[in-house]
């Protein structure tokens, strides 16, 4: 797939170098034909086969914020682009359909960068039977931007209010990796397209968790199969995902749905203790780490089981981490030293002091 | 409307200072409700109620690439940004229907620009029908990016393809505005959100003139309600808006429908002489320049006529500046001089040196 249709090009080639609209042309050749896709890449509006309600998202990676380039390669960070869009589509129980690129560009990048960006890009579309289906590049004197509009559908999508008193809070995965995994990057831990760890000689027992961790960061895998059947699983209340931590999320979701919530901490999917590799706390960033792109949701406990089964067969892991009460919305963790406030302390970008928020 | 729903906030309040829930709840909160939005912001996607076909296209303004802050006022680019997905839709046949907006801010931004860039964009949403329904917003250790992604309808999608010889080039209209009016940005002169001509003292009869190129440059007005007629009209063949210059626009067409052009230079509708103001050429920025944000046409020529005739009822000038041929795929300009090639100069993002593109 990574050489198709590409025209010869010096290794060295810039954006500035080679211009627009070699760019784009370029990028058109490489975008494969797909159902639905009435007409593509190359008109003014790509026109797109559609049913009757139709999921729309958007979300952008900006380069200093959510991706350095000397921490992931440009093919991750094509995946990872596409990903925490496909992550918003799941979480309303939807499956993935269309969606465009927007890139910003600074003149002086590579177009090997972009070569390899497309090829994540591409590999994650088809992996999850999205099509790309238009796009657009513009300069930019400054960093790096991929702004990714995602299309997608559902017969039930599945809202963030809804949520009942009495619900179990459920979430998939391991909470807390993706935060893991930035820590991981920033005390010098590498992952390799090959799925190397590197930067430093781990022990051969450190590898599976450190190479979990920098993966859940760098190249995050939503339940997307799992996500789209819940749309005809019962007792499913609300849901979204899991991209601010667990305590802002959680807040969200019982501030739309006019409920509280308790959480237990010991109920809690922990990633890898790693805190002597740079990693950090293991509890605080399944609390409050952000970027986990696992789903969270509010399911009547006389389905808990049903849902279990389904998470079975998906192969993915679900967990019931507290319970839902009547409102006011607040969220409240249950740990050994009693009840205490849960406040969000999610990421937010250009985060204002503390207090301030 | 400016005023509705916000929350009270000092006068120098930056995005940074208020952080990201804080300025995702006070742009929230301005949204109105719309038809066909059965879930519009605030979960992880929109749900739209669609046709059996939908268009969907994407377009970003970049400060400093496609905007300065010195030059225009933030409601203009919220307008621009806008409008500039517009006619992408409008240039398909198609009738807008919702939008999400993708914000990359940085945190020094006041937040009173983001309201007015609001003002604009909602501003423009109401005047044609288009519903905003999603976003993100991003830090950004640089230039601001409004990224915008439209989707719309059309009964009849126009596209690129599909001229063919002897078919008119019809053009609405007036070219070369938007350049014109750059260049007298750049000379200097400013245009207030009152439509205000400012920088030096106008001459009387310069004013109308001024002000035509500088709203083309600043808020273009792409004429909409005539595009999406033409699903409907007969004996249109092809069509795309004139965004990169008629010659690199025709080029494009020309390539994409397998056909050749001849252009009438004493037929083209030229901007008005503002040379003496700083405005530049008027015949190169109708054969030029970019960002018009007009449509270029392949018609019948037995139906020139009845598309006069549509215009007119939506008060949009049409004028037929020349005609196709057989391929292959080529421009040129038949002026005073003779017959000769006309070669796309057009504005390229992260343009290459010339000779190279």
């Amino acid at each position: 797939m990574t050489a198709a249709g590409r025209e010869p090009m010096p290794a060295d080639a810039t954006v500035g170098s080679i211009g627009e609209r070699a760019l784009l042309r370029r990028l058109r050749a490489r975008i494969p034909a797909a159902d639905g896709v009435l007409l593509g890449i190359g008109d003014d509006a790509a026109v797109l086969a559609t049913g009757a309600a139709t999921l729309m998202t958007t979300d952008a990676l900006v380069e200093g914020v959510h991706f350095r380039r000397e921490w992931s390669s440009a093919r991750r960070v094509g995946r990872k682009a596409l990903s925490v869009n496909l992550s918003d589509v799941g979480a309303m129980a939807g499956r993935a359909r269309f969606a465009t690129v927007s890139l910003c560009l600074p003149a002086a990048l590579p177009v090997s960068w972009i070569d390899a960006l497309y090829d994540g890009l591409l590999e994650r579309a088809a992996e999850t039977g999205t099509a790309l289906v238009g796009g657009n590049v513009s300069g930019i004197d400054g960093p790096l931007v991929i702004d990714v509009a995602l299309l997608g559908e559902s017969s039930r999508p599945l809202r963030r209010a809804g949520a009942r008193p009495g619900d179990a809070i459920v979430v998939t995965g391991r909470l807390g990796l993706a935060e893991a995994g930035l820590a991981l990057l920033a005390a010098g831990w590498r992952l390799g397209d090959d799925d190397g760890v590197g930067g430093y000689e781990p022990a051969a027992d450190d590898v599976a968790a450190l190479r979990a961790c920098l993966r859940a960061q760098l190249d995050p895998a939503p339940p997307l199969a799992f996500a789209a059947a819940l749309a005809t699983a019962p007792g499913i209340h609300a849901g979204m995902d899991l991209s601010d931590g667990l305590s802002g999320d959680l807040a969200a979701l019982c501030g739309e749905s006019g409920v509280s919530a308790l959480v237990r901490s010991s109920r809690l999917p922990l990633g890898p203790a790693l805190e002597r590799q740079g990693g950090g706390d293991p509890l605080l960033h399944a609390l409050h780490g952000g970027e986990d792109y696992e789903l969270l949701l509010a399911v009547d406990p006389a389905h808990v089981g049903g849902l279990e089964e389904l998470a079975r067969v998906h192969g993915v892991g679900v967990v019931a981490v507290g319970a839902l009460a009547e409102g006011p919305p607040s969220v409240w963790l249950d740990a050994a030293e009693g009840r205490v406030p849960l406040p969000p302390h999610a990421h937010q970008h250009f985060a204002p002091p503390e207090g301030e928020r």
